[in-house]
Order: structure tokens, then C-alpha cells, then sequence
């Protein structure tokens, strides 16, 4: 089967790997049919050390189910399902508090062990704990929108679950991407007032003001700051997404929260330390977040997709095959694309 | 008057100072009864810039309202107050959300330009957001311990509920100082099923243990969390009270708290950073406090004092008047007394 592989920086190809076959009982084996390039995978892209095997991307992904495991008993052959950008078991301590990101016998996509969702199959560890079936066919019109329930609509909403967002309160955004985006449209969906959008590139904020952003600050650091606290009444934002990871983008966010507000964080972060310890303990700031749980999320959120109240799948502005994953690629590390779908 | 005024490192004089009067019509004059040294205190005691005004000094009392501006409606002449270690208008948005610390108005007591809990008496601004009067006459049995909802017991209440205890849960105090053993207090009282205190000496165990403390362990740093990780099935705790603010106890605070789990700091920060940003990231680990805003505290657990469920005052474990203030700032500092109690 082909599948996308990354080498080292900048160095993404589309080869021929082995086909993905069930291995032990749990597995399910899913052939997919839309998966899509995540911002994290530009992380990667930008600074993976040279690597002969090279690893496996991709770990967002829709398909139909072809075979499963004799033990696997929630998803069957012919299912469309939904994976999760991690899978778990499902039963273990934490999968049962609805931290699946954190499961004693989960694990992450790809990689050298693990098939990717950027490939034409994926066996599926753990299948009962992992996959969600779809009730539509594999060609429904929501389709980008149900996609981004593996990653970036289940993020952007864990950051506004762990930024606290409440209904009539005061949000800001840090970021611009996806995740961002699908930050603003859970900010809304969860009651927010006012949705502060942190970012620069029409395209998005055109998508972020579709998606209930009232305000966009396009100022970088200690102006931006200045300019949330403007548009705050001079006390900053109940609730904070983060949703970049890098070190700047960190330190505004802790800045522009309110006293007693919270920051959501869920980009992967870049820096060892967190800015500000001084200024946020001072304000009893919170800061929480991390990998979204997004399994926990998919149920809640799929009726809002299939009755219309959300339409994350917004985010998607470039469809490609296969073959166009390394063009995929280089068009979201230069900003060209905000989210790259991918269709086999 | 007569007060302590801090000077320099290791600098504490007891002079006599201006008496305290009143200034404004929302200030109550208050004859300090108990007083008391704070942990917190000894962070300028070891580090002040020498000062030729001095600051006056203490952030604890309890006190005698011996007079009040003519708009002073919730104290009267001759009631017995304590006052929490910050004042506040308890009308302005965040005294309203009980974040009285971060009053649009308020502020602390001492420095150069007000009165200092550790003083014959105090001019209390704002005296009806700020001042709790007392159902007990000034030399009451547990005095202690209702002085300790000046700071320690209601600083300890903070860092549980930021760290989220809950009945049944597993929590871990980093910090043997007042605060921390109120913080184990504090968070048997929320019903916590383990309560692993991290510390080292005798007197403060025994006390520790009296509060709630179900194991005890005395390595530091990588030590200390592997043993911690031993006692909680590998998982780490739940809640980690973090009542320190150096660095060290930072980092073993944020490593030992499990995934999903929650920090409540209320050490002052001595580092300009928080370590660990992606091991506490992957994890979902929250961060959360800073001030107790005791102020909205204290109504809650004068019952439990006063009914005998709670009996903080055990922290005292010294006595003095104010002219043994500095001997009881060296005490402290060489860790010869936990925390000593100031008699007018």
C-alpha cells in the first residue's frame, strides 16, 4: 500500500510500505477514505533529525472497517469510522475519567512501529477503545467536518474546556491555525461573548469571524497584549486558548488572562519552561490543557455536525490525493493552505 | 506606637512608630490582640535591600475595633476582628467572584506606607470588604486557630481547591512549613483518602500526621518522586499542594501530580518560570492558585474552628510579645519554631 514517510526535515515522500494487516486480537484494520495534515505534523517537518527508516505520518483518518480482530466488538466490517489522533483501551483508569490521551495501554499513530493515517490503510490497535463508527456513508456532504473530529475541532475544544469557557464570557485565541479556528467555533458553541481571535492572514480571520469571532487582534507580543486589554476593559480574558506552542505565543497568552482566568494549552510546546511563573501565580492564573482527550469528545460532538450547528470542516482549504501530501506539505509550513484534506 | 520594622536581611527592630489612626471613612482603627510571623516573611528576611525607612512588617491579626470612619457599616467599636493577610472593597468584579487578592482597590498591609499586622495596632483600609468580626471574646481558647484564618488555614484551603481535592482522592503536600500542614488539613477536611506530606522534620511530621497526613516522606527531588510514585500505584497523586515556591519544590510538585491531575501552588514563586512545561503538558497536568483570597474563606471555617472539626492553631508552636519579633523571625528562619504567635 502507499503511504506517506518522513525523512527529515522538509523531506516527506509517498512510498510503498508493507500492507497493513490485523495483528492481534484487538486490532481492526480500517481502509481509509479522508485524512488530512495536522499543524503538529509541521513541527516534525521543520526540525526531525535525518532518519534512514523515516516514520510513518499522519494520525487524523476516516475509513471503512475491512477486518477485524476476534475480539473486537464495537465497530464491525463495513463500519465508516472516526479515529481519534490516540488510541486507547478504553477501560483503563484514565480512559475511564476521559483522559484517553493518557491511557496505560494506548499509544500514538505512525512512527516506525505503527501504520499513519496519511496512508491507504491503518491497523488499528485497541479498536473497542478507539474507533467510533459514523452513522452516514463515507461520501456525506459533512464529511471535511466530521474528519476534524479526530483532531482539531476535539482540541479546540479541549482548550476551551480547560480555559474554562462559560457562557457570556470574555475568550481570546492565540493562533491562527486549525486548532485555533476550531478554538473560536467551541468558544462559541460553548456561550462565549466576546471571541477574541489573535491572528494576521484574511483567509483565517475570514473563517474565524464565520466561526463566531467578535474582535481580531493582529498585533504580535507586548502589542497584542495591550490591544486584548483594550478590547477587555483593561482586566484581559476570562479564558485564554494556546494554541501555537511556541514560547512567544505561551507568554502572550498568560498575559492577556484575566486575574482568576484560565489558559487552555494545546499546542505541543517548544520551550522547556513556562513564562511568567511570577505575573500568573499573582493573578491566580490557571494553566491547563495538553493532548485532547478528543475520544471523549466525538460522541458529544457529532449530532452538532450532523444537525448543523458546527461546520468545522471550514478549516479545510486544499483537498489532495495521496500524491500531494508533500505538496500538502510545504503549502501549510508557508501559510499558503490552512488545512490540508487528503482523499484516497 | 510600637511595631516591627524590617530594615534589611536579618534586620527586624522593634521601634516606635507613628500611633495608627484613621484617614479615610472607610477605615476602622483595630488594636492588634494576636499577631504573627508568616513563612512568607522570611523571604525578605533573607533577601532585602538594606532600607533606610524600614517596612513595617506582619499580614496576620486578629484585633479589638477600637474606632471606624463614619462609613463603616459591617464593624463597630469594641468587636473582635480578624483580618485577612490582604484588604479589599468586597464590592469591585473580583471580590464579588471571591478573588478578593486581586481587588481593583485593595492591596497589603505594611511596606512604607500603611500598618503592619505585627504592631501595637493597625489602620484597616476599606474595613467593611476586608474585616470579619469574631462570635468569641479576644481570649478565647482556640485563638490560635482562629488567627490562622488570617493566612495559613485559608492559604492551605486555597492550594487544595486549586489542586482540585475531592473525597477519595490521593493528595501530596510539598512544604512542611504552617501552610502546608494546613494544607493537609485542608485537604482531610475535602475528604482526601491519602495524604502524602513531603517532609523532614520530627516536630513537623508529629503535626502533620495530628492534621491528616497518611504517609510521610523525607527524600528530596528525584528521590522524593520516585518514593511518592511508589506509594500511589505509579501513577502519582491526584492533587499536589505545592506550599514552598522555590524551584526545587516546583518541580517535584508539578512531577508527582498524575495525569489529569491539578498543582495548587501558593508558594510564593522565587523563579521566573514553571519547569516541566511538556512533561506537565503530555500529561494534562493543571496549575492553578497563586493568593488565597482568605478573605472569602473565613465565614466558612470559623464554624469548624469554633465546633472543633479543625484545630490549625496547632501550627503555633511558639509564643511571644512584640518585643521577641525578632527573636521569632530567627527561630523561624533556622527552622527552630514552625510558626511563632505574637501576644499584645
Amino acid at each position: 500500500m502507499r503511504a506517506a514517510v518522513m525523512y527529515g526535515v522538509h523531506d516527506v515522500r509517498i512510498e510503498t510500505v508493507p500492507d497493513a494487516i490485523l495483528k492481534t486480537p484487538t486490532d481492526a484494520l480500517v481502509r481509509v477514505t479522508r485524512a488530512c495534515i495536522c499543524g503538529s505534523d509541521l513541527w516534525p517537518y521543520n526540525s526531525m533529525t535525518p532518519s534512514e527508516t523515516g516514520n510513518r505520518m499522519g494520525h487524523e483518518f476516516i475509513g471503512v472497517v475491512e477486518d477485524i480482530g476476534s475480539e473486537v466488538r464495537t465497530v464491525k466490517k463495513g463500519d465508516l469510522v472516526v479515529a481519534p489522533f490516540a488510541w486507547s483501551d478504553g477501560t483503563c483508569e484514565f480512559c475511564q475519567q476521559g483522559l484517553q490521551t493518557s491511557c496505560l495501554h494506548g499509544g500514538w499513530w505512525g512512527g516506525v512501529a505503527l501504520d499513519g493515517g496519511q496512508g491507504e490503510a491503518v491497523r488499528v490497535p485497541l479498536a473497542d477503545g478507539t474507533l467510533v463508527a459514523l452513522p452516514v456513508g463515507p461520501d456525506h456532504a459533512l464529511m471535511p467536518s466530521l474528519l476534524t473530529l479526530s483532531d482539531v475541532m476535539g482540541t479546540g475544544h479541549h482548550a476551551a474546556l480547560a480555559a474554562k469557557v462559560r457562557p457570556g464570557k470574555i475568550v481570546a485565541v492565540v493562533g491562527d491555525g486549525a486548532v485555533g479556528l476550531c478554538g473560536v467555533l467551541a468558544a462559541h458553541r460553548l456561550g462565549a461573548e466576546q471571541i477574541i481571535m489573535l491572528g494576521r492572514h484574511a483567509d483565517r480571520i475570514a473563517v474565524a469571524r464565520a466561526f463566531g469571532a467578535t474582535d481580531i487582534v493582529s498585533e504580535r507580543g507586548d502589542e497584542a497584549a495591550e490591544r486584548v486589554r483594550e478590547l477587555t476593559g483593561g482586566l484581559g480574558a476570562h479564558s485564554v486558548l494556546e494554541c501555537v506552542g511556541h514560547g512567544e505565543a505561551m507568554r502572550t497568552a498568560v498575559t492577556i488572562a484575566r486575574a482568576g482566568g484560565a489558559v487552555g494549552r494545546v499546542g505541543v510546546p517548544q520551550e522547556t519552561t513556562i513564562p511568567e511563573a511570577q505575573p500568573t501565580f499573582f493573578r491566580n492564573v490557571t494553566i491547563a490543557g495538553g493532548p485532547a482527550p478528543v475520544r471523549s469528545y466525538i460522541e458529544e460532538l457529532i449530532p452538532d455536525v450532523l444537525e448543523g450547528r458546527i461546520e468545522p470542516g471550514r478549516v479545510f482549504d486544499r483537498v489532495t490525493s495521496i500524491d500531494g501530501v508533500p505538496d500538502g506539505y510545504r503549502a501549510m509550513n508557508e501559510r499558503a493552505a490552512i488545512k490540508v484534506m487528503i482523499e484516497f
